[in-house]
């Protein structure tokens, strides 16, 4: 009777510290844009809310590209929408993996039925673009699926050339940049990015359950030759006429039908082709969440990411505390700190959850028990969540028996940001 | 300029009374449930959430499987969740169609590889259960799928003997109760029901975005001979390890990675093996609309549609409207109407939405300008709702000209609803 009783029980859920690499805390305005009453989804001032976003993920992917709208589940459900609409089975399709999410494109790919073609860095490190480039032209793939910031072990990829070498070598180059999108550039256009998946639940901070994507013509242009209407909503039963051309198109169909963007995209159009029913409650708050983040602007949002990731990282620092990874290519929304030896991982993590309320995250496969994360993320991502976390932290590690300076972390931060205050108030950078 | 005023204006949709068969009204209960904070996906707090709302769904669904937990996007990622998992390319899946959701149901099973077999019914009707269940017993499918509440065209199909037929015939039924589930009995135990997908948007009234799935262990036994570990999720590498078996499995990998049941239900699963990342602030509402539900209690839930539905009919009648479709088969959360000669469906569509606030729908393919449909789900069915929604129908109908009774419709409403109000009191049925 107690699981029964506990089922029934109002929902009162506890304030949280969340300094994960996502989800992370969300924007009040945001949970406040969720509780409004909803419309129908063909209700003229709903689909005008869609237009409305449409516009602003143009904005915070910069791209002048036509199509830019959320697919309706959480992150990987955008990766697998790309993937799946443009790999036909048997296409080519080149990974590069440096931490687990390259693992995930590469399952996807592989479930999508392509022949995955990949080459491997030791987790920590990037690739070099320009060697990348040199894969790409050399194996002539369909399609380049790679991620941007790879949260498993913090680390960010650079972009640049890599579009170029794609167009060369006749590929579309699809972005996993659900980690990056609203806390780091994703300069879509300018890097020449054919596809590219964001993430709400990170540097947003919107809850999970949108995968804001947008891509180029290279891109619609075999979506067309892939797409088929429904049936039960040809009016005739004859695909043909309904498509306005002369005959069937010449790919091989789409093998989902609700990740099939062929389809999506006909939604979103003004045509408004009946496909899923839109999450009317996670478009109110996608819209609202990439409002707030253009209201900030992209540039300060971005500095004000790289801030407090430099305090935290000081902070660290200050307690003896090592960084994982190559300092060089770090993800500046994600700090993985090395485990010290002779303390249980995820101890340290129980007694900043249970007895501080902040949830700091452990990583996957081969850095299971080997690092920490710590996400700085959208509206997490502010000074007093860096410093209540490094207190908390300091504590928690005394408590577990570390040997540390007590009291440096959050005094080497104070100091941090009274001076970033003061310049800021004299106008310097 | 104007549109980017207009993207970066702050948002405040409209208060509509919103009578289609879905999306609907949502509980402003609901509503609030997602205005609360979020917690991490893997807080014990949220996973607590979590399985209470399996706990939930189960007597929902009214079974005792030990699956019932959400697909994170809506209806019909559910749909094709269950189907993808379960349909192995060459697979014989046999598709009874009396509407338009019928042929999303082939649609998707054709994309998942499956040699479709249907046999189709005039719209308007629905098949004998016992004519269904020879053509099973014959065919021998691995799957068949079926429409439970056909909102197209507002019939509702029984579902008695059908399950006992998949047995015999060694086929897997799956049904889709996306209309019915939480308006309709839905009997997932009792019919032999092997799958069924539910929705939220419906007669639960929760905002799209996930899909309640259940299922037993016929098909978790096909699962478990598709399953594979994530790649970047297997500790060593070594997938049997994992998986603690001696070889391999010997079904065919399961084609996607966002919909696999196999690694959802591990997700759902004392072993939290990460996929996704739970939809947090629908999870909120999803927990909270069952919860809803099964406070008011479903038998009682299950009578609120029938009375109200009773209402309508006798309402429209009164109007002198005629009813689209076979009575002895009518949905009763989805009221069919022909539009009468000589009457615009869409302007009368329009001026209810735009001059009262009031949506109602149209229908799909063949139906699309014969037929009116209007939803009475979930929160949207209620007293006030339905009066409204008569007495704006007949002023929007006598101003495009049409004849009828003035005032009787909503005059019979009253006394219909005094009559019941009576009997309640006198403790009567």
């Amino acid at each position: 009777m107690i699981e029964r009783r506990s089922a029934y029980a109002e929902l009162s859920p506890s304030q949280r510290i969340i300094m994960t690499p996502g989800p992370v805390e969300v924007d009040p305005r945001v949970l406040r844009a969720m509780s409004y009453p909803i419309l129908g989804q063909f209700d003229p001032e709903f689909t005008g809310l869609m237009n409305e976003t449409m516009q602003l993920l143009r904005e915070l992917f910069q791209t002048k590209n036509r199509w830019a709208y959320p697919v309706d589940g959480t992150s990987r459900s955008g990766i697998e929408a790309v993937l799946i609409s443009l790999i036909e089975p048997g296409d080519r399709v080149f990974i590069p993996i440096y931490g687990r999410f390259g693992y995930l494109l590469q399952e996807i790919a592989e479930r999508c039925g392509a022949e995955v073609v990949t080459v491997e860095k030791e987790w920590g490190t990037v690739f070099d673009p320009g060697e990348l480039a040199s894969c790409i032209v050399r194996e002539r793939p369909a399609v380049v699926a790679l991620v941007h910031g790879e949260t498993s072990t913090g680390r960010l990829q650079p972009l640049e050339g890599i579009g170029a070498a794609c167009r060369e070598a006749g590929a579309l180059l699809v972005v996993d940049a659900v980690a990056t999108l609203g806390g780091v550039p994703v300069e879509t256009d300018a890097w020449q990015l054919d596809a590219v998946i964001g993430g709400t639940q990170k540097c947003l901070s919107i809850p999970a359950g949108m995968a804001p994507i947008t891509y180029n013509e290279r891109v619609e242009r075999k979506l067309l030759a892939r797409k088929r209407v429904e049936r039960g909503l040809r009016a005739d039963g004859n695909e043909r006429d309904r498509r306005g051309e002369a005959s069937l198109p010449a790919g091989s169909p789409i093998r989902s039908n609700y990740l099939d963007i062929s389809q999506l995209q006909d939604y979103w159009s003004p045509a408004r082709l009946n496909h899923h029913t839109e999450m009317t409650s996670m478009l109110y708050a996608l819209r609202e969440g990439v409002r707030l983040a253009l209201e900030e602007g992209l540039e300060a949002r971005f500095a004000r990411h790289r801030k407090h990731e430099s305090v935290l990282v000081a902070g660290l620092a200050a307690m003896g505390l090592k960084l994982y990874g190559e300092p060089a290519c770090k993800l500046p929304v994600v700090t993985c700190i090395e485990i010290p030896d002779g303390i249980d991982g995820e101890q340290v993590r129980a007694v900043l959850l249970r007895s501080f309320g902040i949830e700091i995250a452990s990583s996957f496969g081969p850095l299971k028990g080997r690092i920490w994360r710590i996400g700085t993320m959208g509206y997490s991502c502010r000074q007093t969540n860096v410093l209540h976390l490094l207190g908390a932290l300091e504590a928690a590690l005394l408590y577990a028996g570390y040997k540390l300076p007590a009291g440096s972390a959050v005094r080497t931060a104070l100091r941090m940001y009274d001076e970033m205050h003061d310049k800021a108030e004299e106008g310097l950078p």
